[in-house]
């Protein structure tokens, strides 16, 4: 690309970069980085790689037939993008896998609803269960009812998942799945089905995964679309006993995948790592397009922008395509596990959808809070505002955050509709925003190079 | 209600009434025609009996047991309104009933699709069938296809259906679903999967009716969701060999329902009828309350406006809630049958959803075309303009108009998001816009009631 370097001096002045006689090396960083930015925007990597992964493998659950091929297409694709070190790094685990389900409304009337079991529920018995409803509002009315109301029968917990930019909506319903059936267990219930973890209003289930505690009761555990629980909710308003039958079926399996791994070595400080991630599984249903085949192409197209850009990184920038994100986190655990000796920059991930990024947020030592700032301006133009030090990355980077105490960031997308089809059948290419694709290529980009480039550790 | 009759003398002359001394009468109807738009538009019991009836009963297929609740939901409802001879018109018929079904991509991998057999389709062989895909981007590609490229295989019929107001682009793609088992069979295909007839993205299958011909092979025929045909579409443009599995089970039984039936009695033309309606089936899939609950409830709600107006109608204002209009119209032709002996000021139908009505068309002899224009001027303050006089009324009414000539009028909904939901497991309540309702109420009891008041026989 022929570069007009003026523009760009217009354009560093814009940073509040450091007066001239400081630092040569900064600007030229500052003007590499403007150059990812516009080469960035007019990505388009990412969408092909999206729609690649969805068409040529489909629904990619941890340890599947279809996981394994995800892995050979993500081999295929990173050498054939000219990465370094393309490997495959294997992790084992068992896993949950969904067998037949059904459900069904059975007082007042026989009615048939759309409902997945989450990750993780134990079966039903032969024959499934059925039993009268006990209707909760939200998780904290079950957790404060003394009355044995809920004994013997079904917990429907109906709670509302709030539409919000940043995903609140979806962290404040969340206990429900998660620790709804150790609740419902707690006050004598046969199963659990809540309203799913939804911001939209159709008949799709959405799953996601749950967790039992050692000592209280095993119960069945399941989430039922919106609709469905809407019908529910009418008739219990109506005062009329509602009876459900459950069927599920699922088994734990041993089974094993890989964390997929690309990088563009650095030169002076080729030991320390800038990680790039995404993850690589996806749930059974749907077809894993926004959750989270948009992180594979936004992360890899990224990634493959800084190996073209013409300069070499100080630091290695890798990128870390993660194994079952989606129920363990047995990927990002490998990870931690394998590469702990090594020195990271930062972690990161991008799996929050497909939409635009609005906010930059950091977790690092204070002594590299003037270099986040820097982060911060160049990011700018992209719309993109900086934030607190008090990043919550998406989840693989939050265990390699937490297990390491690993410096990391946060490019916050914009996840108003990302509930709408989150955990469904309904999660498919056509959900993609090809347009918003390229702003996140280039953040990631620009993020990643002035973090690589950085004379302060993280 | 404590009526201004200076401030509907305004609105009178607003609709181009005749000169003072000519038609008292006539003034007195229109006066009449504006109170009943007024209290059409603060209307809310259509909404009411729409959420009753998808709340109590569901989903509702010709001829099953939630049909026969359906019919005693109505009766219920339609004496609680104090309408008079309120009955149920036995119907039989023979009737098409979904079992299990399931189908997947068998090759380049195994992925499940989410699809729905048509109505009336045959079943499946045991164990499905397996075959190599034939794709077809229209109806058209397969009929002038020349060659042997469909035998032995399935045909795919890719064809999209265009989102329009008055349902054309409906029209345009619905011979896909009629006759392409045909069309496929005559090519020597073992089966048909179209892409279904569906203006929205998300993964449902549309289900719908499809017809056989007497000389040519039954091949079991299904529509799958958009995002699984634009999938099969994407791997057909890869030059990918396409093969799947298609499982349907079915069964014909012989079956039975009821018109339901209820009316506002007329005063000297009373032997004539002014036919409102709606239909009471549903398909199987999905709560029906788009379709046709809406429809339901609008019917009701105008006919239970003239019922309560103070005025009886010269002619009978009939409400009819058709059974089997999905798959059969054995309700309409019951009707046309039982009734063929009453003559018919109009039939009419409200089936195209709950959104505003846009349009009046009639099906009148030319005498009657001054009083269908006066009846356009009492709709214009609802936004609804007046059209031709070649009405192409909602399905039951067709059947009606077409087997006795009577004659026929159409107030047209805005169609453009029908077909997102139409046919679907998320024909559910929240897809009933509330405050499109009235509007819908309004119009129809102004209409029925001009009407019933003509000097003119339409």
């Amino acid at each position: 690309m022929n570069l007009d370097r003026r523009r760009f001096a217009l354009a560093l002045a814009a940073l509040g970069a450091t007066p001239l006689a400081a630092a040569q090396t900064l600007d030229d960083d500052l003007v590499h980085a403007a150059l990812l930015r516009e080469r960035g925007l007019a990505d388009t990597l990412a969408y092909s790689l999206i729609e690649s992964l969805v068409t040529e493998v489909g629904a990619r659950p941890a340890g599947s037939a279809s996981n394994a091929r995800a892995v050979q297409w993500a081999l295929a694709q990173l050498r054939r993008l000219g990465f370094a070190k393309v490997r495959a790094d294997e992790v084992s685990f068992s896993i949950w896998q969904r067998g037949a389900e059904s459900a069904q409304l059975t007082a007042p009337y026989a009615h048939r609803l759309t409902l997945l079991g989450l990750g993780n529920t134990v079966p039903t018995p032969d024959g499934g269960i059925e039993a009268e409803v006990a209707w909760y509002p939200d998780l904290e009315a079950l957790r404060s009812d003394t009355s044995e109301r809920a004994r013997g029968r079904i917990v429907v917990i109906d709670q509302k998942t709030e539409r919000s930019r940043d995903g609140s909506g979806y962290g404040r319903a969340i206990g429900m799945r998660t620790g709804g059936a150790v609740e419902a267990a707690r006050h004598g219930a046969v199963a659990l089905v809540i309203r799913s973890l939804a911001t939209d209003h159709d008949r799709f289930a959405h799953t996601g995964s749950m967790r039992y505690e050692p000592s209280v009761p095993r119960i069945p555990a399941a989430a039922m679309s919106v609709p469905d629980a809407d019908l529910i909710a009418r008739l219990h308003e109506r005062g009329r006993p509602v009876s459900l039958r459950l069927a599920l079926a699922s088994r734990q399996v041993d089974a094993r995948s890989h964390n997929v791994i690309a990088e563009v070595p650095g030169t002076d400080l080729a030991g320390e790592i800038v990680q790039l991630g995404a993850h690589l599984d996806s749930w059974d249903v749907g077809h894993g397009a926004v959750d989270d085949g948009a992180g594979i192409g936004i992360a890899t197209a990224a990634a493959k922008l800084l190996l073209d850009s013409g300069r070499r990184p100080r630091r290695t920038v890798r990128l870390v395509l993660f194994a079952n994100e989606e129920n363990g986190f047995d990927g990002a655990n490998g990870y931690a596990e394998r590469y702990k000796d090594e020195p990271h920059q930062l972690v990161s991930e991008s799996d929050f959808g497909a939409g635009r990024i609005w906010r930059l947020r950091s977790r690092v030592r204070p002594e590299a809070l003037e270099r986040i700032a820097l982060i911060g301006r160049a990011l700018a133009p992209l719309g993109i505002e900086p934030a607190g030090n008090d990043a919550s990355p998406s989840p693989d980077a939050g265990v390699l955050m937490r297990r390491r105490q690993w410096p990391a960031l946060e490019l916050t997308q914009d996840g108003s509709d990302y509930f709408d089809v989150h955990h469904t059948e309904n999660d498919t290419l056509d959900k993609v925003d090809a347009k918003a694709l390229p702003q996140n290529v280039a953040a990631w980009a620009v993020a990643a190079w002035l973090a690589a480039q950085s004379d302060v550790r993280f």
